[in-house]
Order: C-alpha cells, then sequence, then structure tokens
C-alpha cells in the first residue's frame, strides 16, 4: 500500500487494509467506508474512505480511532497501472488527466485544494469504472485549469489523437471547470474524430464528501462507449446526483462559481442526458456519428490573440495597443446585438488596414450578434468587422486562434470565421435556448 | 399637426387628421389604428399608427391607400411639451429620455434604428400613460447606449436629482438596452432617493409593431408611484406582453442580444412583479421604502478604470499596461471563483504596491467568488487583489469607478469595495437565483 509512516502506523495498530469496510470515529462524527489507496505524494496523517454514496472523503487521523466493520478485496481498488483489469469483451476507454478539481486532494494545513491525483489514481478512486470499460489511463499534466495555456491545448489534441490512432473507442478528459469550455472549444477545433471525446470534471475535489467526480466520471465513460463522435463536456445537470448533460464543446460555458450543475449549453441544446447510467440522446440533434469522420489533427494555433470586454468609458488605446504589440487577431465581447462606443470604430478600421481580423460577440451571452439593426452595428461591419454569430465569446476567441492558425490570410481567415466547423454556429435559434 | 409635404398632402387628400382611426392598405396588407403626431425631425412619406394592440407602427405611404374608420380627438395625442395636461389628484412622475430604442425610429431607408424620439413624444406616443401621473418630461440627450460614457451617469444623475428636490414623486429614465444595467448600477451607488428611481427601455423601437416600449413605459410609471425608493430597471418579464419585473439596478444584467426578457436579476430575485397594471412585491426582499432615505447625490467618479477579462493566454502585459497609463484601479472578470492564470499575479503584486486597487469578479456571472478553495486563490488575496462577492462584473467595474471617485485613499477604495452600499451584495445566496 502507498501510505506510509504515520498513516501506515495507524492502520497496521487497528489490523485495517486496503479495501477493509473500516469506521472512523472522530470526536462527534463517524465515518463508514472502504479504505482507499491514496494517491502518491499525498500527505502523511490522513485516510481515503469511499462512502456508501460512492464519494470519496479524506480523514486526518489526528485525535481518531478506528474500527474493523468487514475485511474487504484488496485487488479491485488497489492496483499500479500496470495492473489495471481488463476484459476483452469491453471497450477501451483513454482517460488523460489533466488536474484540475476532479484530480485534486484538499491540502488539510490550509483548506485549499491542490491537483494531485492522476488518471490512475482516478480509477482507483472509482473502482466502479471498471464494470464500463477497460482503461488506459494517463496523466498528461497536473495543473489547475485556470493556468491552462494554448500550447496545452495542442499538447492534449496531440496526445489524444494518439490514443484514438491506438485504438480507443472513446476518450476521457478530467479537466478543471475554470476553463473546461476553452478547452473543449479547442478540441473540437482541433480534432475530426471518429470516436466520442469527453470531457468532465468536478465542483468539489474527489476525496471531499460532496464530490461530484464519482457521476461525471462514470457517465462520461457511458458517453465515450456511445455514438456521438463530438468533444462534448459531461457534467451534473442539477443539484444532486439524479443526472448529468452532455454538451456540445463549441456550445457549452461554466455558468455559476460553485453549483455542481453550473455547465450550460448557450444558445443550444445539451446532445444528451444521462441518467441512472443510461444514454438518452436528443432526438432534434444533428450529430455526428461514431466512425463518421476520419481522424483528422490540425493542432496549429495563433496565441497572440485579444479577448477584449467593452464597456462604457473604455478607451480606444486598448484596441490601438494590441494592434501595436502585433496581436494578429481580437475578439470583442460587445454589447446587446454587437456594439461598441464610437470611438473604437476608427480603430476597428486600422485593424481592418492593417489586415488584422476583429470578430464581434455579445456580452449578452445568450442570442445572436446582428449589426444590421442599429447604426452603430452598421458601422461597426463597414469597419471590417466580423459577425461572431451566436457563438459564445470563449469559442469566437479559441476560434480565432485556430482560424489564425490556419491560415495567414486576411480574407482566408475571415471566411474560415464564418464556415461551421464544429457546430459552433446554432443554424436557428429557439426560445428554449435561454437560460436553461 | 407635424406631418409635412408628402405626407401632409397625403392625409389632406383622404381628409384624416392626428387622432382619427384610420385604415392603411398596402398591397395584401391593412393596417387599422388611431393615426399619432410624428416625432419632429421625422421622414417624410410615413404616418404613425397606434394599432390596438398598444404597438406603433411606422407606415411608409409610398403605393398605399387610405380611408377613414371614426373621427377621433386631437388634444390626447397632439401637443406640445407646454400642453401635456395635468391633474392635482395625480402624482408627479418626470420622464428623462436620454435615446436608445426606447425612443427610437427606424430609418426607413437603410433600415436601421436611430434614437430619435424625445421623452415628449414618447408621451404623445403612449397617450394611456395620462391615466397614470402628471409628467415632467425632458430629453437629457439621445443616443444610443452603447455610446453612454461614465460622464452621462453624472449627468443624469444631477439632472434627476434635480427632479427630486422640485418635488418629483417617481421619475422613469428612458435608456438604450446596452448598457442599461451599467447606468442603473452607476446612478445606485450616485444617490440617495426617496423616492423610486426607475431605468426603462425596448427591444424593439417604439414605432415597430412588436415594440415592447409601451408595457415597459407604463409600468415603469406604476414602479414610479411605488413605495420602492431604490433604483431599479422595469423591462419585459416573458416573451409576452403579460408582466414585468422590476430589478434592483446593481443586480440586473442584460442576458439576451434580442428577447424582450432579456433583463434578468442576478444572485438574487425581481424585486417586484408588475402584472395587468398592479404591482406585486416580492414579500422576501429588504428594499428601502418611500421617504426612508433623505435625497443624497454623490456624483464624484473616476473614469481611468480598466475592466479586463482574463482568458487562457493571456499575457501579464494587459496589467502592466494598465498600471503604466495611469488607471487608478482595475476590475478582473476571472474564471471561476475568481481565478487567473498564474502569470498575472505577480503584476497584481506590483498594482498592490503602487496602491491601485484590483477587484476580482467571475465570468460565470452566478455565484460568489471565493478565492480561498483554491491555492491560485489564495495568492491572488495575498496579493492584495479585493473580492467582487456575487457583484456582477459590470456591477463592479461602475463601484470602482464610483469608489475611486469618493477616495484617493488605496485603503479607504478597498473597505468601500467591502461594503455593502446599493445592495449589490446579497447577504446568502438562493438555490432560486441561477438562470432565473
Amino acid at each position: 500500500m502507498t501510505y506510509k509512516e504515520l498513516s501506515k502506523d495507524y492502520l497496521e495498530n487497528y489490523g485495517l487494509s486496503i479495501g477493509d469496510t473500516i469506521k472512523v470515529h472522530k470526536e462527534d462524527i463517524s465515518y463508514t467506508g472502504i479504505l482507499l489507496d491514496r494517491p502518491e505524494d499525498a500527505d502523511d496523517g490522513y485516510l481515503v474512505i469511499k462512502l456508501s454514496s460512492g464519494y470519496n472523503i479524506g480523514v486526518a487521523i489526528d485525535n481518531t480511532t478506528a474500527e474493523l466493520i468487514e475485511k474487504g478485496d484488496k485487488p479491485k481498488i488497489g492496483y499500479d497501472e500496470e495492473e489495471i483489469p481488463t476484459d476483452p469483451s469491453k471497450q477501451n476507454i483513454s482517460i488523460v488527466s489533466t488536474g484540475g478539481t476532479v484530480s485534486s486532494v484538499i491540502d488539510y494545513r490550509t483548506g485549499a485544494v491542490h491537483p494531485k491525483f492522476t488518471a490512475s489514481d482516478l480509477v482507483k478512486a472509482n473502482p466502479e469504472l471498471l464494470d464500463y470499460a477497460n482503461y488506459n489511463v494517463k496523466a498528461l499534466y497536473n495543473i489547475l485549469s485556470e493556468n491552462m495555456k494554448p500550447e496545452y491545448w495542442v499538447k492534449a489534441a496531440e496526445e489524444i489523437a494518439s490514443d484514438i490512432s491506438e485504438g480507443a473507442d472513446g476518450v476521457v478528459i478530467a479537466h478543471g471547470t475554470d476553463t473546461m469550455h476553452y478547452t473543449a472549444a479547442a478540441l473540437s477545433f482541433m480534432l475530426k474524430t471518429p470516436v466520442p471525446i469527453i470531457i468532465t470534471g468536478a465542483q468539489r475535489s474527489s476525496d471531499r464528501p460532496s464530490s461530484d467526480a464519482n457521476i461525471n466520471l462514470i457517465d462520461s465513460v457511458i458517453a465515450a462507449k456511445s455514438d456521438i463522435a463530438e468533444v462534448c463536456v459531461c457534467m451534473h445537470g442539477s443539484l444532486n446526483d439524479e443526472y448529468t448533460y452532455l454538451h456540445r464543446g463549441t456550445k457549452v460555458r461554466k455558468m455559476h462559481t460553485s453549483r455542481r450543475d453550473t455547465f450550460r449549453s448557450i444558445n443550444a441544446q445539451p446532445i444528451a442526458k444521462i441518467q441512472n447510467k443510461k444514454i438518452n440522446v436528443n432526438p432534434e440533434y444533428n450529430y455526428v456519428k461514431r466512425g463518421e469522420n476520419e481522424l483528422e489533427v490540425n493542432t496549429a494555433i495563433e496565441e497572440k490573440v485579444g479577448f477584449i470586454k467593452s464597456f462604457p468609458g473604455i478607451s480606444e488605446e486598448f484596441i490601438e495597443y494590441h494592434i501595436d504589440k502585433g496581436y494578429k487577431g481580437i475578439v470583442i465581447e460587445g454589447t446587446g446585438l454587437g456594439h461598441v462606443p464610437d470611438n473604437l470604430i476608427e480603430s476597428f478600421k486600422r485593424a481592418a488596414d492593417e489586415k488584422i481580423p476583429v470578430v464581434m460577440t455579445s456580452q449578452c451571452l445568450y442570442g445572436r450578434v446582428n449589426m444590421n439593426v442599429y447604426s452603430t452595428g452598421r458601422e461597426i461591419i463597414d469597419a471590417g468587422v466580423i459577425s461572431g454569430m451566436d457563438m459564445t465569446p470563449e469559442t469566437a476567441y479559441v476560434k480565432l486562434c485556430w482560424a489564425l492558425g490556419q491560415s495567414d490570410d486576411y480574407d482566408e481567415v475571415k471566411e474560415i470565421m464564418q464556415n461551421n466547423i464544429a457546430g459552433e454556429f446554432s443554424q436557428k435559434s429557439s426560445i428554449k435556448d435561454f437560460l436553461n
């Protein structure tokens, strides 16, 4: 076992082994569950217990006593990466861990959460995953998603492509939630895929009693086995563990700082709902089917792209700054139908003259950019600004990075921005697509 | 009447006068309604008709024929500003027009919308307003709201304060919707008010058949007569004309580019619902009552405030740029609970060293900033960044402009930012406050 020193002594003292059902008492509280293996690099002095709810909890052994409730089998929950059992009748799912809350543990000294688990730890901590598939697990990097950078999107896309070309029937990516939708959009543009690529995460860390990692992971594996060959986000659909939603990677956004059901399809419906381990595909959804596309990898990306929110009092100097600094493109988060104060319009003209594409989106988030309604919008169009249609500002930003990676030519980039590459534009709006 | 040349000849030809119920035929379409007076500066060749739905429509007279259905009274809908009738038994409401769609007409040559109506035109175009109150109408400026600037907030606040000190029982501000919530937040911080200050607008221009201006205006007048002495936004609550919501000025945001029910309370419930001309106040809402506050005007504001959205790949140079350029404060729209990539943290420290307050908000919009959960958040706190709590990023931006107007002292500004000045922080979160 990986428990060491204090924890190891403690477990030996009470005659407890990994896989046993144990009860730990601490003052007025007691926890009953299966003793799990600890992730490597974990701090000493803590045990991880899987509660009957499926949640894992980290317990500091300080001032606790423990008792054995029932001896358990070690093999299913304690193995090294090479030892993960395989079953030839099951599909092969690749799990790629990038860090984030889904693969985090609490630092009990500060109360803060650090990314520490690896993909292999994820399977260890969620042994029921083995009922669904065979796994090839890989820790790509281990960072909180606010530190994701475009270069990591490239690395992730290449890794996923390599897994798919080696025969993965589906890929699950464990990712922090903060920028999950940016990564989902990036992978959507970078990869044409014959199999599902499912990004998932958690709003509570995997070893917390209220972690949502367990259901999100299992439902992601179910999605990865499905016939939906798109890049999707799979996350809680409600405040409890009833169901998850599968969102198209280019149409999803984190909408709440802390709720489990924070991810929402914007200007679109979810592709599917996963409930009681069954996937129910939205019959109206026109998605790419398994095997319909050949694998195609196109990771070229331009990182020097500005992303600017418009507001009353914004100075045109900020646009000029981006042009002066050699930015290759700019996404504006305008107001309403896609407007900005008129003092910015001359700078847009300068950008167009210097062949720097400027794309307009709306900070309303919901609805469609339409610069034909008001006089300001028409002036913005005349200044060469490209409509972001009903893309989220975040998807538009990622798409412009990618489009500028595909071509140096201003007109070609404009054309790419206006083509529907990965379902990022909805063909028509539905009244159901607001605040749903 | 203000109809001229072509339109005047046309009306004389058919023997029609303002106030008459007329029918205009154009190919397969005919419109029946009351002939309204045209706003000044209107293009020649158009008639404005009030349909029985309450909507006003502009009809180009080209290729049309017309007939008189019923002679009408001119006085109620055709008067100059000084002629607006008054009734001593009614409350006195001040209507201040700033432009925007609510006071716009369509330019029939381009199809675009220009702000053209004045406050007086608003009453002319909505004669039923006279049933509710006496009006003092004033056109403050006539701009689309994307061109609002902090200096206009000041002008509006001073004008409103002057109306209140002259005895207005309530104030209604006609405003464009794009930046309505920014103005609502600004007036909330600048004015302590003994009477309601209600901001309203429209998503369809006043002379379009589907305009929502009529119900928004009338319900705003009803709100302005109520005992809710706060700055509020009154706008459609659904896709039809059933009801409007009254939102607290610091807790509201435009959430859809084109829907009429675009304005939503964020991390809060609406204060009241207005249905069938009756106001139903949310019994859980703790609002400021009429007469509770004395009028207090505090319009000092700092315009040199940055408002920066964080994203994967953002360069710390943006933060450095704002410091170098002498910005007095910066609001960050971070990810998740209030995070940014770690390359920005050193620049936050520099800002703190130079006594430039940096405020963290979340691009999730819903939920509360909490920088204590993750290691990145703790580092951001250590770099001196102030939590924006559950304020919208837009309200936090406006508040920082205002706080920096109130004091030059870094610690005082920090304290103002952490005090609840105008209901901008919710004391507790409710699960009802998500996507509602």
